[in-house]
């Protein structure tokens, strides 16, 4: 409930985790790895560093915690092998999210990780020490000049704090089609500015020619309010609006609840990332996910018609994110209720529609 | 329950926490500070380092974890404003302890703990970034050559796994006048390796120059069985034999449990660091506290006489320590029982006998 509570006050992510450890996210991680391979070959190359130090920001805590991390260093340990390199770099390892992440079911499984990890690799490759970094990336985190790798997934959409608008977002819940300009204008400016925040921490905690690559929840339209982004969290609103006309929920608390959320498209990240001026763009791209990607999941368990529903599944990964900034505005008699109708909602339209994330990623150079 | 099996498989402190929160221990923060703050300001004046690295090794969770550091800031703080370097130091504190200790309580505390040093610190101080190191300090932690400074407070005394003894140490379950010699030389050998693993990673790990204060809980004495530091554990032993002679204890278990723990004398902690090799000694003291000083939460709680009985508080001091060894060896329900009658019979000892503890402290500087 102390969760709960900051969240509240926040209006923000408060103290909860960033990412969700998804099948979505997974496969995010699986389609951006030749660009995060090809950023990490770039700098064992040009950097060849003694000790060579990772940060992950917004680690969050599940199985995708480790799995990213863990490919990196088995990129760089093939390298070294293959350019002949006898002494391998020392791994440290940076994993960070808000101080309310779940640290401790991370530290735990590390014993094991390590050990699973070192037979791996095998001989020869340098240790990996592991820490965790409690703490908003909208602020810095580590000394001056002391990071060589940056890697931020499903992250980083996230904002600081729901923007200030001067109009009510009336009906809706993040920007839509009938979202008042000046609240697509609140949300824009509150991307703007966390995110050249981000990229100013950054920019004084990594080395020169130091590396990052992110990955954003966007979209590819320059519409702010498109369906390519907004669509989910429409359908949430449509559930919530029903709740309301039920008598269920308050119509002022929906009318005051806004998802502290940004989905910038290529251009927007671009364009911040020139205005700050600390890094090259290396790589800039779009790809798209299937909302059902989960529905993977039916291979394992075809026996149970729930798992191999796209609705359930959605929801259930949606639920993850949006359950405490629901259960801190509207408390948490109604979220069982709340996520049955979404549950419905999601599996009508992946089954009619051709439902899609889309995700932005960029790679990013230091300069001097 | 996790914690337990690890325990028991390990013999040793496996996945807990090492030090306890006890008002003993921070009696003994405050009287080694003088020790500490010679070092870091020897530190500081030799190196005047950007970057000031500090690890705590063994910090545990409670109000003691963020103590010591913020003690050492705020002298480093002192020396700067004196010495009237305007550019104050960026401070990276590491904090370690065994994965299984609660780093989300104390990640949970960091912000409010970060902007209260903050405003105490004022105007000019450079930033804290605090992380989290889970981790046996009898392995490597770091990179090589990345600390400046290393504390480590009421941890490094316990071993890191049970002596493996030739002999049964039958009716004891530490070093006792009536252990066998074979079961002493085990506890003595124990140490020796698992101390001088210690030194070796830390030598690795600070830069030259680097510093680390020690305190072990020891004795003064040379003989390893001294009442200075076994009585406490022969009192725990007696209650455990009561409870075997009335058939609450299989004499069997009794038989085969041992704590991991070495209290050391300062000549046998001196003959490690030499024959190690990295280190300078700057400064080696024994000191006392005496068992009772839990004994000041009487002004407290003057009301409740269970708070003013030095056995009940000396009693939940060592609880917290030696529940884990116990609930792993001889299961949960022997608990209750064990800790009360060990309250009663601490109880009779403070009140007709000088008990006290007995500090190694040991100031060392990382040589070329």
């Amino acid at each position: 409930m102390e969760v709960m509570k900051v969240l509240h006050m926040n209006g923000g992510m408060g103290d909860a985790s960033y990412a969700n450890n998804s099948l979505v996210q997974r496969k995010v991680i699986t389609m951006t790895k030749p660009i995060t391979e090809n950023a990490i070959t770039q700098l064992y190359y040009s950097a060849l560093p003694k000790s060579l130090v990772i940060a992950d920001l917004g680690c969050s805590s599940g199985p995708n915690t480790l799995f990213v991390v863990s490919e990196l260093i088995k990129v760089v340990d093939q390298l070294r092998r293959k350019s002949g390199h006898d002494q391998s770099p020392e791994y440290q390892v940076f994993l960070n999210d808000l101080p309310g992440n779940d640290f401790n079911t991370i530290f735990k499984s590390l014993p094991s990780f390590q050990k699973k990890m070192s037979n791996q690799l095998g001989a020869g490759a340098g240790p990996c020490f592991f820490t965790g970094v409690p703490g908003s990336f909208y602020g810095r985190l580590f000394p001056t000049k002391t990071l060589h790798f940056v890697h931020s997934s499903y992250s980083l959409h996230w904002l600081s704090k729901v923007p200030e608008m001067v109009e009510s977002n009336k009906g809706n819940i993040y920007m839509a089609h009938t979202s008042p300009p000046s609240v697509l204008r609140a949300y824009h400016a509150q991307f703007q500015a966390d995110f050249s925040m981000f990229l100013k921490c950054r920019a004084e905690e990594l080395v020169l020619g130091g590396r990052m690559v992110l990955t954003f929840l966007g979209r590819r339209s320059e519409d702010p309010s498109s369906k390519e982004c907004c669509y989910i969290w429409e359908l949430l609103a449509i559930v919530l609006n029903e709740m309301v006309s039920k008598g269920l929920i308050e119509e002022e608390k929906m009318d005051s609840f806004n998802i502290p959320h940004y989905t910038p498209s290529p251009s927007e990240v671009k364009s911040e990332v020139l205005k700050e001026g600390s890094f090259f763009i290396d790589y800039l791209e779009v790809s798209e996910v299937n909302w059902s990607v989960n529905n993977t999941s039916c291979e394992i368990n075809s026996s149970d018609d729930q798992f191999c529903d796209g609705g359930y599944n959605v929801a259930n990964c949606m639920r993850a994110v949006a359950e405490p900034l629901l259960v801190s505005h509207f408390g948490d008699a109604i979220i069982e209720e709340v996520f049955k109708r979404y549950r419905e909602i999601l599996s009508d339209r992946i089954s009619k529609e051709n439902t899609r994330f889309f995700n932005v990623i960029v790679s990013l150079i230091k300069k001097e």
